[in-house]
């Protein structure tokens, strides 16, 4: 098999109602979001409270999914980059990665520190944050 | 919609044969481990040479997505954990995430810290890491 089937298990709300809306990443200093986990799902939120930092996994559901190279904001002389050399929404899998800070549970409901995305968002994933960085001593 | 489409973009290559060879993490003490991307997806690698670490999205395909909760390792009387409070590879959408040290590229094979998952596991994105905790002062 050389394809796999994704299932949305809730949505992210934000006040961006727009791309052109949305910073360019997650950023505190932007306030909070919400994430608003699906409530089939309620039982696989045990025991999240506990954890300080969450890696959040969305999807970009407007992306071009054909893009191989962009030319990022930083680009010197309008250079191109390859998509996995850049955070770019566009590239073949549009999953969107956020380490966000976890503030609030309430029942299905997460309140994290700002994400990047449009409101209504569609959420793939929620893993507990390891610094694996902190551990290798970098 | 409520689902996607995933496309595999390469594979995975380690020495580990089965899950039960597979350490916990990816860890940099473990050596190196190659990632072979599709050649169709060359141009999307420009560029990365120059990035130090990177987030590997990558699938595991042969976890139970039905999971809601696990009994981890640490867990003391058995209590269970919700599948979103823990990195287990059992989740709804199994996509596993590692940030490992990029050490070379030759081509379309990148070669990186250890990962922690068996030969042959499917390839889904590669993101430049993005120290966030770091810039948020954590």
């Amino acid at each position: 098999m050389n394809s796999e089937t994704l299932n949305y298990i809730g949505r992210i709300r934000t006040p961006n109602k727009t791309t052109s809306d949305c910073p360019g990443q997650a950023r505190p200093e932007n306030g909070t979001s919400r994430i608003e986990v699906d409530e089939t799902f309620l039982p696989a939120l045990k025991g999240i409270e506990s954890e300080s930092h969450l890696q959040i996994l969305y999807w970009f559901d407007k992306a071009d999914r054909d893009a191989m190279q962009r030319v990022p904001k930083w680009s010197k002389n309008g250079e191109e980059y390859g998509v996995f050399a850049l955070r770019s929404p566009m590239r073949p899998n549009p999953i969107a990665l956020s380490t966000v800070e976890l503030m609030n549970v309430e029942g299905n409901v997460l309140t994290v520190s700002a994400m990047d995305c449009i409101d209504g968002t569609p959420l793939l994933d929620i893993k507990p944050f390891l610094n694996q960085l902190e551990r290798s001593g970098k």
